[in-house]
């Protein structure tokens, strides 16, 4: 099938949206803080924005939208549920290791883990998208699920992977900005308010990542866009009735 | 019709977080940051949060949700048109008002307008909220507008709507956080590292404002909730054939 116009902009605004964002991220990393370390050092931090944009934002984002690609939709759906679910995998484990590189550059400097609303909503985050990927695991994806149970859950999984996505946006945003204000704040450099290149840029950042988030649930509120029925999708992935 | 226990019980969540996140940043504003005023001293500032979340947060939510109320379900769907709309007016009315109350402290202060990542964010989302308003005056209120244009629109119209709502979400937890950084970062009393009583009280704020915005997410997204579809809903509220 053909995709639209209207989804072949959308998806390639999403595709070229995730690019600038991870290069954003990244420059701003290493062209004004200094670069990446594993050694408890303010450069371990580093590491925090760039996993965290990356696997929370970006991947997550992309791997919410994989089935609305009607190049995909020619395919068994079975091949498609395990690149999701690898997907959101490799988001979740992205985001993990993006708290070890925090929580451990904390422990270098004596900084209390877990104070600021940032940090708590970060927390939230991670805590609902991995509850959910087990979930997604057991009731999409295991043969011990039933029909009715698929049936059922799927509102849910939906919603709470929509509420995944907000509430990523929302620790991303208010993590740059509390990451430039603490760093520009009394800082021997230009300060936050007189908007330095580093500000602009990483406010840029910040704008970017938002206009992904529209984009995304853009993508997926288009009910044309959704992978057509079939029966295959009523069966979990792992059953015998799909193989 | 009568409502349904799954609605009745999120609907309740819905008003209970509204309350409850209404209170908060009042409690917030006047119990740490010492009350209100309007003469460009610290304490117009305290205006801007409590406007920002029972305009921008609060009532946008509550006007976004209005339709799906089953007792506004026997009545004319026009009558709840303009209820619509006029609690978003009354919203973009109180986030121009506390957009005032910032940038007024500010003009007292002598402190620089727009340039952390919250303000970018924070300016988008009012800037986004007025066209919208606008835009469904024009489309679905006034004669002017065409069935096909209303059609066109419609999707339009909800998928900005949603994406205010993320914005605004954004914008309050990234203020609430930049406002705890710069009055608990480096003050006399204890720093916001050390979690004192307001540090808990307004981060248990966003959390409330976050919740919301997912129970309102959920209450949009269930397709059941809908308006029932009418002959009548297909007319501009001003139209002759509404009357």
């Amino acid at each position: 099938m053909k995709p639209s116009m209207l989804f072949s902009v959308s998806y390639g605004l999403c595709l070229a949206l995730s690019l600038l964002s991870v290069i954003f991220v990244i420059c701003w990393s290493s062209r004004w803080r200094g670069g990446f370390a594993w050694d408890r050092s303010a450069l371990q931090f580093n590491w925090h924005p760039v996993l965290m944009v990356s696997g929370l934002v970006v991947l997550y984002g992309n791997a919410a939208v994989v089935y609305r690609v009607p190049f995909t939709w020619k395919q068994r759906k079975s091949t498609w549920k395990l690149v999701h679910a690898g997907l959101m995998l490799l988001a979740l484990l992205l985001a993990i290791l993006g708290l070890c590189a925090v929580f451990d550059f904390h422990r270098g400097f004596h900084i209390r883990d877990l104070y600021s609303l940032h940090s708590w909503v970060g927390i939230c985050t991670v805590v609902t998208f991995a509850f959910q990927w087990v979930l997604g695991l057991a009731a999409f994806l295991l043969p011990c699920s039933t029909q009715r149970l698929r049936s059922a859950l799927k509102p849910v999984h939906i919603w709470l992977g929509k509420a995944i996505l907000i509430l990523s946006l929302t620790s991303s945003i208010s993590g740059i900005n509390e990451k430039l204000l603490l760093t520009l704040y009394g800082s021997t450099g230009a300060p936050y308010s007189s908007l330095p290149v580093e500000a602009k840029f990483a406010n840029s950042l910040g704008i970017f990542i938002l206009a992904f988030g529209m984009i995304v649930f853009g993508i997926l509120s288009k009910k044309e866009w959704r992978w057509p029925q079939r029966q295959e999708s009523a069966y979990p992935l792992l059953s015998e009735d799909s193989i």
